[in-house]
């Protein structure tokens, strides 16, 4: 009997159920596995019932019944498991041109090694950032496919037709090369810590600062839903805020404020530092979790050390709520600005051809960051594919000129009212860093050779007979020469 | 013929030579080998001719000259070649209750590693860190050695004569466990990453914002010299800023503004990032590096973007100083929190007891942040060998508690200027955070909760009927339950 399957799906989770169920909306034909085979009845007998999807009972009943050539997707728990199956389905006749997808959350170097080593036998890998939770899975996640480039063609009618669509596009496009599905994911969610951790600042504010209600802050992000914040982390802040107890206390007031992550955060700030990136807010974002971690040490120091006296006011409320509309705004812009930084180092470094208007357009759907931010990016990097940064586009450049006194007067008055803003502080530190043509890492050169004789670089424009362009130069600081950290200075 | 070596050194590079001729100089008997034996030769020709230095051309001999039990320090590159001399050494007849030493500047884990292993065969291993460079070594470096506890009465009389002393102590005492030598020695190179970025911050807000000459600056340093920031890296700083080329223009202003780095603060930043120790300024010290580092891109930037318009500064110069003054004071307060705090968390995970007394002591004098203020922390640490942090000792506490205006000042203002201060403003942005019994987490916990149904746990005094205290509490946000990331909002 010749093999009707369009794409085998091996993991029956809620996500792997789900992600069937939507691709069998597609109209197309699945075949489902599952290590533990009851629950490939289990899942025909029920959830599946009445659907055309098709169980398999061992590797190589699913692989008999796929069509070539053969697409299957993974959707097990990342790490060894993935490389079990790959093993297994390698063993079980998968044959030269078939296409193996992990869909899990693997960490890209993984994702690397399994192309290299899938393509040497003759097969192609796929890794994709599956993005959306189970409901994504269910009714549209966000795809971020990468890997074996011969398989896109193979992969992309299934993949597109099973992703979320915003604005008439799939939120799924072709990624890059070998891990770049997984890393692109990876950043995704770096940059969603990032967002969230901007909310939460700006929450801060408007409560400790303007000493506003939760509905009245609902209110407010109600309104800039409507503005150029618009997206799904605003909406359900503002639903969050407004969701009450019985008692008619704010749910949100209720929680324990002991932030808990689940790594990928974490990787992405690794990534950054690895690549000599400056993603200082997915940074700084992380850290502040981890800061909110040590509850009880903090509600200890609250009790021993003050902050400025609490002064009302004495502005427009209204012009500063508006100046923190924009200080969030620049804030982002920034953050989505090293986050394409950091995707654009790391490309350069492993040799990774990016599809960066891609990327921006399968984050408009699906996924946890979406926003129509995410299509003035998309147009900014269809405008110029290799754009050097974000803020060299003349919608943002033009949208953080605006931004920026609001930006600088929020800061500035958290600053004095003793609130915390590392997210909205640190963007705009790295802001300020990159406009300047000179910043003081002379100093930090001169004490390096000083202490150190790690020598330094002459300043274009500043060339003479001792300080020649492109040479070492080490200065005899002291007149002693030599390495004198230990020295020059009495304790 | 009887042993009379005291000490073996392996590895006559630079630094293992000084060292040699700095523990000559205490009294002690040394015997040197290098795996290039020529090298032997030379030095005991020359750098080490008259003095009492031995030498030895094979591992058997260098064994055989040493007084039991037997203690050898390598000075050799970090990796491999360290595990190749340990092997050696082994197959040369060390025998149990021998020392080996790791002086290098390897990574902690290796010294976790090598600690296990040499114990595991009967012999004692120590690594540690040692600061100061060459001449360091040879006058008198920080000693920071960890490992094997046997060890330490063994090598203590050799290495607290060889250290630098400070305040009449030797800058060495015991660390603790395996790796924690060595993982002192990075978080200690973390903080020094953090002190130069805090002093190159101040010197941009007095030629940026105030537009003074290095010269004037350099008499600020000088008279912070005499303060509180008394310190060595203060103390170059004026020294640097004073140096003229030919020209009468200061050197420093001809020096390229690219940072370079050679690896342990980021080092630092990961292990704070795996530790989820909020260590944000030397995590930002490292990424002001980084962007330093993209210089012609920040060229271009530059072009294009425009800052605040600059007006000139109308307060008390005089004043601003000493507010900039107390600014740099209390960022360096919260940066070695952290990193004391770091260190914290470490011991804890891994099992580490450590003298963190002695750590500060040991820092006081032989290494690059040497400083006044490690006097402080020494007697802090002193005074509560379980101090919960640096904030909660007397001492500190008013002394940030006094900082803060200023610090609150400065900041504002270089944020109105448009200059950055990555820096001091994630050191403010910690302390507010740190000293908050709230924090937004609460409104991430309820995001996760609604987009991934991650759950949450309630806050003290909150819990209810449905909201019980150790729970992990989920609420069906939408009234749709479930995991709705994908679908609530419309794009």
């Amino acid at each position: 009997m010749a093999a009707t399957g369009d794409i085998g799906l091996i993991g029956l989770a809620v996500m792997g159920q789900n992600l069937i169920l939507n691709m069998n909306d597609k109209g197309f034909t699945v075949v489902a596995y599952n290590r533990t085979t009851s629950k490939v009845s289990d899942f025909l007998a029920n959830e599946a019932k009445g659907t055309k999807v098709q169980g398999a009972f061992s590797i190589p009943e699913l692989i008999s019944k796929l069509k070539k050539p053969r697409k299957i997707i993974l959707l097990v728990k990342a790490g060894s498991a993935v490389d079990d199956f790959i093993d297994q389905l390698i063993k079980g006749n998968l044959e030269p041109g078939d296409v193996v997808i992990d869909g899990g959350n693997s960490h890209y170097p993984d994702s690397i090694r399994r192309t290299k080593e899938l393509e040497s036998k003759g097969f192609l890998f796929v890794g994709s950032g599956v993005s959306g939770g189970e409901e994504g899975a269910r009714h549209g996640p966000s795809l971020m496919p990468g890997g074996s480039v011969a398989a896109w063609p193979i992969i992309k009618p299934i993949f597109q037709a099973t992703a979320a669509q915003a604005y008439n596009e799939p939120c799924c496009d072709w990624v890059g090369e070998t891990g770049s599905g997984h890393y692109v994911k990876m950043v995704h969610n770096g940059i969603e810590y990032g967002d969230m951790q901007l909310i939460a600042e700006a929450y801060d504010i408007l409560k400790r600062g303007l000493g506003l209600s939760e509905d009245e802050i609902a209110d407010i992000f109600l309104k800039w839903n409507k503005g150029v914040l618009d997206s799904f982390l605003i909406e359900i802040t503002a639903n969050i805020l407004k969701f009450k107890d019985d008692d008619g206390e704010p749910v949100v007031t209720k929680i324990l404020d002991k932030a808990g992550q689940k790594g990928t955060g974490k990787w992405t700030a690794i990534a950054a530092l690895d690549a000599g990136t400056a993603v200082t807010l997915i940074g700084e974002a992380v850290f502040a979790r981890c800061l909110s971690a040590i509850k009880e040490e903090r509600v200890r120091a609250s009790k021993v050390m003050d902050g400025p006296k609490k002064e009302p006011f004495r502005g427009d409320k209204q012009l500063f709520i508006d100046d923190l509309e924009q200080a969030l705004y620049a804030s982002k812009i920034i953050s989505y600005t090293q986050g394409f930084m950091l995707m654009r180092e790391t490309a350069k470094e492993i040799g990774w051809n990016l599809n960066y208007a891609g990327i921006a357009s399968m984050w408009r759907g699906g996924c946890i960051i979406k926003s129509v931010f995410l299509s003035d990016i998309t147009a900014a990097y269809n405008k110029n594919p290799q754009l050097e940064s974000l803020l060299f586009d003349d919608f943002f450049n033009k949208a953080i000129r605006n931004a920026q006194p609001g930006w600088r007067r929020v800061i500035a008055q958290a600053v004095l009212w003793g609130i915390p803003t590392p997210a909205f502080s640190t963007a705009l530190a790295f802001f300020d860093g990159y406009r300047s043509e000179i910043v003081p890492a002379n100093l930090l050169q001169a004490q390096r050779d000083y202490f150190g004789a790690h020598t330094f670089r002459v300043l274009p424009g500043k060339e003479n007979s001792k300080f020649k362009a492109g040479e070492d130069i080490h200065v005899n600081w002291t007149g002693r020469g030599g390495n004198v950290s230990a020295s020059t200075y009495n304790t």
